[in-house]
């Protein structure tokens, strides 16, 4: 394929996404294949002679969109959203025409450079401590990282080496295996320092623990992958109170601010605790600008050595939509959340099962378990809507996360109808068997 | 943006991409900017209100481009290939629209399928023993992890966790840290078995290492990041001998394979091995199939949780190109890469440094490691073409590695007449000086 066929299968497959996404809502929000459907579709082996796009293309709808779960459905809510957007496919799109790799300065100086004023744009939008950015001399700074999991790995083995080199000033008889075996990690059931945790956007208390965190050494990492995005908004900012005591800390424009997978954010107080932990200098990476310690590689914040050039959809999706467009983007989904919340709280078959701070709802029907696991089953086997459950205190509970972009309070109001009917329906059933039994 | 401008967006583009890529032979492959550019040329936060995209896209070209290192410049002859093509483009976008995380095989089954047999098939073209691969029923199989490192630090993970297990349950009384503390890893000074030494292109006797591993029970893994993609060719796949004895084999597509970045496949003998180091399951990611032993959830084998849909770009690219297409651009780069030799040995006053087996030359001026760095500043702040270079037993060493998929002869010819001019000035200032001394 040269650039004129480019020109032509380029544009089709901007009207394919568009339409996609247009009329996502009439697709079935979760696919009906069982497991191992598409191999049997496919040939064993790659085709020895080129295929035709027509050929590729027309295999979109036959052989991968039955087996797609449609995340930006206005009918799912499962997990937490996945964040798309136009200005972030149309960033990503340069991204990879301009396909460069940022994992030094001079690989790419615009990426590594836009990468550290997106993240101090990103920064001040929460109002995040100035200790935390880089502007031009401070010792903080902004990385995008793949993932949370990502950024808790790179806190995990910077505050590792850290603690060992300190332990190892102190008594330098011991090996580096001697004082592994004794450090500590402190951790909840959600790992580190959570604020909107996965099952129930519940917050992590941070003006306690980070006082003590500081006061005993401890290197504090704040986690706050979905709910970070939040914080753009004043009246939840609150919410981040007690970062000023965190070393590192880490959310996801990928989830809930329109940026498109994968753009996690993370931020240091001292950039020399995950340079000075991860430094990799073999020659065919140096360049004379080093020396002047001026600059960022990024290949030392990370665990890749290559990055893709993700600050684009930051920059696109921040001047396309401005902090307000993000924030009524933000305060939209947690009207909703409440929207649905009141609905639930209506019927009393049904109870609230945590505070609806953000845009999560978990609800259940009063009873047992197995009632809920059933409720569950029957909403997601009708495919009408998508949700996922979550154990909050031994009970089995269902997570209502308001996901897509689109989604309006029609779709919400659907919703709860179908889940309402589901159970009236249930019970009934339910209520007949005990009798019978 | 609606949907109805990003029709109109998305394909000024396309058009925008085509036209970069089309001429980028006319760009300075190297930008002529000092670190800091970037910053003073932006505003210093986010806007508060929407941005237009013509304001976004204007930037483009005035912020954005003048500090890009243009790596699919046809005068790219650094680090190693950075791959990219139109169906990889193509894909990737559709990857964009549909948006969908791949953790689990129900958070999108197409995601996962697709990437199961996609690696069965790239598996196949480099004829990777059939332990590797996944198939209908067998215990190995292949993943798409972001990076080479990625990669590498599964296999240590897994490894280790294989063998702290293996010795409890000899030695119940230890405790983790107490056999952690004795673990060895063995590691040559680029870590793992590789197969196209990031330097010079070598590659480890693996018929040698491979049964020593076995027979002492060791985990070998196996690290072909750039040469891998010449395996698919039948003249260089003796290179692969010996990867039967490894327990786990990578190597990166997006760097010569034409699928842009990240696509690092990796393949394990037992799946269970990568697994039953990294089970997470909380409630929310389960789902009924699991139950059945059938299925892949691919956040085992990774560190994030989160992943796109990147099998995408390997089925359009294996598809479009045929893999005839694919064995002829890695021919083409090896042809090339002959040819500069070639060029190379014709004048005496330069030297090969390593065989030349794919797409890398490594060579130098004979004389000083001070000549030769010289010799590779004045090329690079020249700019005409770009070059990195590497240590060869201590001594400074040019790497000339062939990379862009629109690269010819041409080019070839132009560097190394480039190059030969440029010494040829540098000897006669070298003389000088040295005379006057």
């Amino acid at each position: 394929m040269d650039a004129a066929e480019f020109r032509k299968r380029g544009k089709e497959m901007v009207d394919y996404i568009a339409d996609y996404l247009e009329k996502i809502d009439k697709r079935q929000v979760f696919p009906d294949v069982e497991p191992g459907y598409l191999r049997p579709l496919i040939p064993d082996c790659a085709p020895q002679n080129p295929e035709s796009f027509e050929d590729v293309f027309k295999d979109i709808e036959k052989i991968i969109m039955p087996g797609v779960t449609h995340w930006h459905s206005p009918y799912f809510f499962a997990y937490f959203p996945a964040a798309s957007s136009f200005p972030a496919l149309l960033a990503d799109m340069l991204s990879g025409g301009i396909g460069c790799m940022g994992f030094s300065w001079a690989a790419s100086p615009a990426c590594t450079e836009l990468e550290t004023v997106m993240l101090d744009w990103l920064g001040k939008m929460i109002n995040l401590p100035e200790e935390f950015l880089a502007g031009n001399s401070g010792q903080g700074g902004g990385v995008i990282q793949g993932s949370a999991s990502e950024a808790t790995l790179m806190s995990l083995l910077a505050a590792r080496t850290k603690a060992v080199r300190q332990v190892q000033s102190e008594k330098p008889e011991l090996t580096e295996a001697d004082i592994m075996g004794r450090l500590v990690a402190y951790a909840s059931d959600q790992f580190c320092a959570t604020l909107g945790t996965t099952s129930c956007c519940s917050f992590d208390k941070l003006l306690e623990l980070g006082p003590i965190c500081n006061k005993e050494n401890i290197w504090m990492h704040v986690d706050a992958a979905y709910a970070g995005s939040a914080f753009i908004c004043p009246e939840f900012r609150h919410l981040l109170n007690g970062v000023e005591f965190a070393d590192s800390f880490n959310f996801n424009p990928h989830k809930w601010l329109l940026v498109n997978f994968d753009c996690s954010a993370m931020w240091v107080k001292k950039r020399s605790d995950l340079t000075g932990a991860f430094k990799l200098e073999p020659l065919y990476l140096q360049h004379h600008h080093q020396e002047s310690g001026l600059i960022t590689d990024y290949r030392h914040w990370q665990i890749p050595l290559g990055r893709r050039f993700r600050s684009l959809k930051l920059w696109f999706v921040l001047r396309m939509y401005g902090v307000k467009g993000l924030q009524e983007h933000i305060r939209k989904h947690v009207r909703l959340s409440h929207l649905f919340e009141h609905l639930v709280l209506q019927d009393e078959r049904f109870e609230i099962c945590a505070e609806v701070i953000l845009g999560l709802v978990c609800f259940r029907l009063k009873g047992s378990n197995e009632l809920n696991e059933a409720l569950l089953k029957i909403i997601n086997e009708a495919k009408k809507i998508h949700l996922v459950p979550c154990h909050l205190q031994d009970k089995f509970v269902l997570r209502f996360a308001v996901c897509s972009r689109t989604v309006e309070s029609t779709h919400i109001k659907f919703a709860w109808q179908h889940i309402s009917q589901l159970a009236t329906d249930l019970l009934k059933t339910w209520e007949q068997k005990h009798q019978q039994q």
